[in-house]
Protein backbone atom coordinates (compact mmCIF):
# COMPACT_ATOMS: atom_id res chain seq x y z
CA UNK A 1 0.00 0.00 0.00
CA UNK A 2 1.28 3.61 -0.81
CA UNK A 3 2.37 5.69 1.89
CA UNK A 4 0.36 8.66 2.43
CA UNK A 5 0.07 11.53 4.60
CA UNK A 6 -2.32 9.78 6.61
CA UNK A 7 -0.29 7.20 7.12
CA UNK A 8 2.46 9.37 8.66
CA UNK A 9 2.90 10.36 12.44
CA UNK A 10 5.45 11.54 14.99
CA UNK A 11 7.99 8.50 16.01
CA UNK A 12 7.54 6.63 12.98
CA UNK A 13 11.40 5.98 12.24
CA UNK A 14 12.67 4.23 9.00
CA UNK A 15 15.97 2.26 8.73
CA UNK A 16 17.76 3.31 5.56
CA UNK A 17 20.30 0.31 5.70
CA UNK A 18 24.02 1.42 5.41
CA UNK A 19 26.41 2.64 2.55
CA UNK A 20 29.86 2.10 2.50
CA UNK A 21 31.79 4.97 0.77
CA UNK A 22 32.89 4.34 -2.57
CA UNK A 23 36.27 5.80 -3.54
CA UNK A 24 36.36 5.97 -6.98
CA UNK A 25 33.03 7.30 -6.83
CA UNK A 26 33.64 10.07 -4.25
CA UNK A 27 36.61 11.23 -5.94
CA UNK A 28 34.20 11.52 -9.39
CA UNK A 29 31.32 13.19 -7.66
CA UNK A 30 34.36 16.11 -5.78
CA UNK A 31 35.80 16.94 -9.19
CA UNK A 32 32.66 17.93 -10.80
CA UNK A 33 30.84 19.37 -8.16
CA UNK A 34 32.94 20.28 -5.10
CA UNK A 35 36.59 20.29 -6.40
CA UNK A 36 38.50 21.77 -2.67
CA UNK A 37 41.67 20.39 -2.92
CA UNK A 38 40.81 18.54 0.13
CA UNK A 39 38.10 16.65 -1.88
CA UNK A 40 40.28 16.12 -5.31
CA UNK A 41 44.17 16.34 -4.28
CA UNK A 42 45.66 13.35 -2.31
CA UNK A 43 48.90 15.31 -1.91
CA UNK A 44 47.36 18.83 -1.29
CA UNK A 45 45.07 17.46 0.63
CA UNK A 46 47.58 16.39 3.59
CA UNK A 47 48.19 20.62 4.18
CA UNK A 48 44.57 21.13 5.05
CA UNK A 49 42.85 21.09 8.00
CA UNK A 50 41.54 17.61 7.31
CA UNK A 51 44.93 16.20 6.63
CA UNK A 52 44.14 13.79 3.82
CA UNK A 53 40.62 13.40 1.34
CA UNK A 54 37.49 13.64 2.48
CA UNK A 55 34.30 13.55 0.96
CA UNK A 56 32.25 16.64 -0.53
CA UNK A 57 29.30 16.86 2.12
CA UNK A 58 26.81 17.15 -1.20
CA UNK A 59 28.27 13.55 -2.31
CA UNK A 60 27.03 13.15 1.67
CA UNK A 61 23.59 14.22 1.00
CA UNK A 62 23.28 12.95 -2.08
CA UNK A 63 23.57 9.55 -0.35
CA UNK A 64 21.61 9.90 2.01
CA UNK A 65 18.68 11.31 -0.59
CA UNK A 66 18.90 7.95 -2.44
CA UNK A 67 19.08 5.88 0.25
CA UNK A 68 15.54 7.70 1.37
CA UNK A 69 14.16 7.61 -1.70
CA UNK A 70 15.16 3.77 -1.73
CA UNK A 71 13.37 3.15 1.71
CA UNK A 72 10.67 5.52 1.97
CA UNK A 73 9.46 7.21 -1.18
CA UNK A 74 9.83 4.31 -3.40
CA UNK A 75 6.65 3.48 -1.66
CA UNK A 76 5.00 6.71 -1.37
CA UNK A 77 2.70 9.32 -3.31
CA UNK A 78 5.52 12.03 -2.77
CA UNK A 79 5.09 15.25 -3.81
CA UNK A 80 8.72 16.65 -3.44
CA UNK A 81 10.22 19.20 -1.00
CA UNK A 82 10.70 22.57 -0.20
CA UNK A 83 13.93 22.34 1.07
CA UNK A 84 15.63 21.40 4.58
CA UNK A 85 15.79 23.57 7.72
CA UNK A 86 19.49 21.93 8.79
CA UNK A 87 22.03 20.41 7.38
CA UNK A 88 25.13 19.35 9.63
CA UNK A 89 28.22 17.63 8.15
CA UNK A 90 29.76 16.78 11.80
CA UNK A 91 32.59 15.04 11.11
CA UNK A 92 35.16 14.47 7.99
CA UNK A 93 33.99 11.03 5.92
CA UNK A 94 36.13 8.75 4.04
CA UNK A 95 36.55 6.70 1.64
CA UNK A 96 35.80 3.33 2.98
CA UNK A 97 33.62 4.37 5.83
CA UNK A 98 30.27 2.47 6.59
CA UNK A 99 27.31 4.95 7.92
CA UNK A 100 24.41 3.72 8.30
CA UNK A 101 21.39 5.62 8.07
CA UNK A 102 17.79 6.23 9.78
CA UNK A 103 15.12 9.09 9.12
CA UNK A 104 11.96 9.89 11.84
CA UNK A 105 9.27 11.84 11.21
CA UNK A 106 8.69 14.50 14.24
CA UNK A 107 5.76 16.32 13.05
CA UNK A 108 2.60 16.30 10.56
CA UNK A 109 0.89 19.30 9.77
CA UNK A 110 -1.86 19.01 7.22
CA UNK A 111 -1.49 21.88 4.40
CA UNK A 112 -3.91 24.69 5.08
CA UNK A 113 -3.90 25.96 1.11
CA UNK A 114 -3.98 22.55 -0.88
CA UNK A 115 -6.34 19.58 0.53
CA UNK A 116 -4.64 16.86 -1.41
CA UNK A 117 -1.31 17.06 0.87
CA UNK A 118 0.46 17.55 3.53
CA UNK A 119 3.71 18.38 5.28
CA UNK A 120 6.45 15.74 7.10
CA UNK A 121 9.36 17.07 9.36
CA UNK A 122 12.06 14.68 8.98
CA UNK A 123 15.10 14.25 11.18
CA UNK A 124 17.49 12.18 9.23
CA UNK A 125 20.74 10.95 10.28
CA UNK A 126 24.10 9.10 9.30
CA UNK A 127 25.94 7.03 11.48
CA UNK A 128 29.72 5.80 11.79
CA UNK A 129 30.35 3.72 14.31
CA UNK A 130 27.19 4.73 16.38
CA UNK A 131 28.45 8.21 15.92
CA UNK A 132 26.47 10.97 14.34
CA UNK A 133 28.89 12.51 11.09
CA UNK A 134 25.72 14.17 8.98
CA UNK A 135 22.24 15.61 10.29
CA UNK A 136 19.94 16.91 8.48
CA UNK A 137 16.42 18.32 8.99
CA UNK A 138 13.98 18.99 5.84
CA UNK A 139 9.75 18.88 4.61
CA UNK A 140 8.33 16.47 2.43
CA UNK A 141 4.49 16.96 0.78
CA UNK A 142 3.11 13.66 0.97
CA UNK A 143 -0.36 13.49 -1.39
CA UNK A 144 -3.71 12.55 1.22
CA UNK A 145 -5.27 9.15 0.36
CA UNK A 146 -8.44 11.26 0.49
CA UNK A 147 -8.64 15.10 0.42
CA UNK A 148 -9.17 17.18 3.48
CA UNK A 149 -12.97 18.35 2.30
CA UNK A 150 -13.66 14.44 2.57
CA UNK A 151 -13.74 14.81 -1.43
CA UNK A 152 -12.03 11.37 -2.79
CA UNK A 153 -8.91 12.53 -4.23
CA UNK A 154 -8.55 9.33 -6.77
CA UNK B 1 46.10 37.07 -3.24
CA UNK B 2 44.66 34.20 -1.48
CA UNK B 3 41.46 35.22 0.33
CA UNK B 4 41.62 34.62 4.11
CA UNK B 5 39.07 35.23 7.25
CA UNK B 6 40.35 38.97 7.10
CA UNK B 7 39.00 39.47 3.83
CA UNK B 8 35.85 39.02 4.30
CA UNK B 9 32.82 41.39 5.24
CA UNK B 10 29.21 41.65 5.47
CA UNK B 11 27.67 43.06 2.41
CA UNK B 12 30.66 41.77 -0.04
CA UNK B 13 28.59 39.86 -2.81
CA UNK B 14 30.18 37.43 -5.32
CA UNK B 15 28.78 36.74 -8.81
CA UNK B 16 29.17 33.09 -9.35
CA UNK B 17 28.13 33.21 -12.98
CA UNK B 18 25.82 31.63 -14.77
CA UNK B 19 24.77 27.86 -15.63
CA UNK B 20 22.24 26.02 -18.06
CA UNK B 21 20.61 23.66 -16.55
CA UNK B 22 21.60 19.89 -18.87
CA UNK B 23 19.25 17.36 -19.59
CA UNK B 24 21.51 14.47 -19.76
CA UNK B 25 23.78 15.46 -16.61
CA UNK B 26 20.50 16.19 -15.07
CA UNK B 27 19.07 12.31 -16.27
CA UNK B 28 21.91 10.67 -15.17
CA UNK B 29 22.00 12.77 -11.27
CA UNK B 30 18.74 11.72 -10.61
CA UNK B 31 18.75 7.99 -11.44
CA UNK B 32 22.19 7.45 -9.23
CA UNK B 33 21.01 9.67 -6.72
CA UNK B 34 17.31 10.84 -6.53
CA UNK B 35 15.35 8.03 -8.70
CA UNK B 36 11.88 10.26 -8.21
CA UNK B 37 9.27 9.46 -11.03
CA UNK B 38 9.25 13.52 -11.42
CA UNK B 39 12.99 13.31 -11.89
CA UNK B 40 13.50 10.30 -13.46
CA UNK B 41 10.23 9.05 -15.50
CA UNK B 42 9.34 11.23 -18.62
CA UNK B 43 5.69 9.19 -18.81
CA UNK B 44 4.99 8.96 -15.02
CA UNK B 45 6.33 12.37 -14.34
CA UNK B 46 3.34 13.96 -16.08
CA UNK B 47 1.32 12.63 -13.77
CA UNK B 48 2.61 13.86 -10.68
CA UNK B 49 2.23 17.84 -9.32
CA UNK B 50 4.77 18.78 -11.40
CA UNK B 51 3.34 17.67 -14.91
CA UNK B 52 6.57 16.92 -16.07
CA UNK B 53 10.50 16.07 -15.19
CA UNK B 54 12.09 18.52 -12.88
CA UNK B 55 16.02 18.37 -11.69
CA UNK B 56 16.62 16.82 -8.44
CA UNK B 57 17.37 20.02 -5.47
CA UNK B 58 20.35 17.86 -4.74
CA UNK B 59 21.75 18.75 -8.17
CA UNK B 60 20.66 21.92 -7.99
CA UNK B 61 22.59 22.04 -4.95
CA UNK B 62 25.72 20.32 -6.30
CA UNK B 63 25.53 22.80 -8.92
CA UNK B 64 25.56 25.60 -7.02
CA UNK B 65 28.40 24.41 -4.81
CA UNK B 66 30.91 24.40 -8.15
CA UNK B 67 30.36 27.69 -8.97
CA UNK B 68 31.04 28.78 -5.67
CA UNK B 69 33.70 26.83 -5.58
CA UNK B 70 35.03 28.13 -8.69
CA UNK B 71 34.10 32.11 -7.85
CA UNK B 72 35.26 31.96 -4.70
CA UNK B 73 36.92 29.04 -2.73
CA UNK B 74 39.42 28.42 -5.88
CA UNK B 75 41.49 31.28 -4.16
CA UNK B 76 40.86 30.93 -0.73
CA UNK B 77 42.26 29.55 2.44
CA UNK B 78 38.87 27.47 3.01
CA UNK B 79 38.63 25.14 6.00
CA UNK B 80 35.36 23.69 4.68
CA UNK B 81 32.09 23.82 5.71
CA UNK B 82 29.84 22.68 9.37
CA UNK B 83 26.94 22.92 6.74
CA UNK B 84 23.31 25.22 6.60
CA UNK B 85 21.23 26.41 8.21
CA UNK B 86 18.53 26.80 4.98
CA UNK B 87 18.19 25.20 1.95
CA UNK B 88 15.31 25.81 0.07
CA UNK B 89 13.94 24.90 -3.67
CA UNK B 90 11.82 28.00 -4.10
CA UNK B 91 10.78 26.62 -7.96
CA UNK B 92 10.65 23.17 -9.97
CA UNK B 93 14.03 23.69 -11.92
CA UNK B 94 13.85 22.05 -15.53
CA UNK B 95 16.30 20.87 -18.75
CA UNK B 96 17.23 23.91 -20.27
CA UNK B 97 16.73 26.43 -17.42
CA UNK B 98 19.40 29.40 -17.14
CA UNK B 99 20.61 30.06 -13.65
CA UNK B 100 22.40 32.91 -12.52
CA UNK B 101 24.03 32.57 -8.72
CA UNK B 102 25.47 35.05 -6.84
CA UNK B 103 26.70 34.73 -2.88
CA UNK B 104 26.79 37.64 -0.16
CA UNK B 105 28.71 37.64 2.98
CA UNK B 106 25.80 38.31 5.69
CA UNK B 107 28.24 38.18 9.13
CA UNK B 108 31.54 36.97 9.98
CA UNK B 109 32.64 35.80 13.38
CA UNK B 110 36.67 34.91 14.77
CA UNK B 111 36.59 31.67 15.85
CA UNK B 112 36.65 31.36 19.69
CA UNK B 113 38.52 27.96 19.66
CA UNK B 114 40.60 28.43 16.54
CA UNK B 115 42.88 31.33 16.47
CA UNK B 116 43.85 30.43 12.91
CA UNK B 117 40.42 30.71 11.62
CA UNK B 118 36.94 32.35 11.70
CA UNK B 119 33.67 31.28 10.07
CA UNK B 120 31.82 33.27 7.14
CA UNK B 121 27.89 33.68 6.82
CA UNK B 122 26.67 33.10 3.76
CA UNK B 123 23.75 34.04 1.69
CA UNK B 124 23.42 32.06 -1.73
CA UNK B 125 20.64 32.24 -4.26
CA UNK B 126 20.06 31.22 -8.33
CA UNK B 127 17.82 33.20 -10.09
CA UNK B 128 15.84 32.40 -13.36
CA UNK B 129 15.06 35.57 -15.37
CA UNK B 130 15.40 37.63 -11.94
CA UNK B 131 12.97 34.90 -9.46
CA UNK B 132 14.95 33.02 -6.89
CA UNK B 133 14.46 29.70 -7.69
CA UNK B 134 16.75 28.67 -4.94
CA UNK B 135 18.41 29.57 -1.83
CA UNK B 136 20.94 28.66 0.76
CA UNK B 137 22.37 30.10 4.16
CA UNK B 138 25.49 28.78 4.90
CA UNK B 139 28.66 28.66 7.32
CA UNK B 140 31.85 28.67 5.38
CA UNK B 141 35.27 27.94 7.73
CA UNK B 142 38.48 30.42 6.10
CA UNK B 143 41.92 30.46 7.50
CA UNK B 144 43.10 33.56 9.19
CA UNK B 145 45.87 35.39 7.16
CA UNK B 146 47.72 35.68 10.83
CA UNK B 147 46.46 33.64 13.76
CA UNK B 148 44.60 35.89 15.90
CA UNK B 149 47.24 36.19 18.90
CA UNK B 150 49.01 38.25 17.00
CA UNK B 151 51.75 35.19 16.16
CA UNK B 152 52.30 34.76 12.46
CA UNK B 153 50.42 31.46 11.35
CA UNK B 154 52.41 30.91 8.13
Amino acid sequence: MTLHFEDLAPGQTYDLGSVTIDETEMFEFARRFDPQPFHVDPVAAKDTPFGGIIASGWYTGSLFMRMYADAVLSNAASHGSPGCEEMRWLSPIRAGDVLRGWVTVFDVQPSSKRPDRGTAFMLGEFLRDGEAVFRIRYRGYFGRRKAATGRGSG
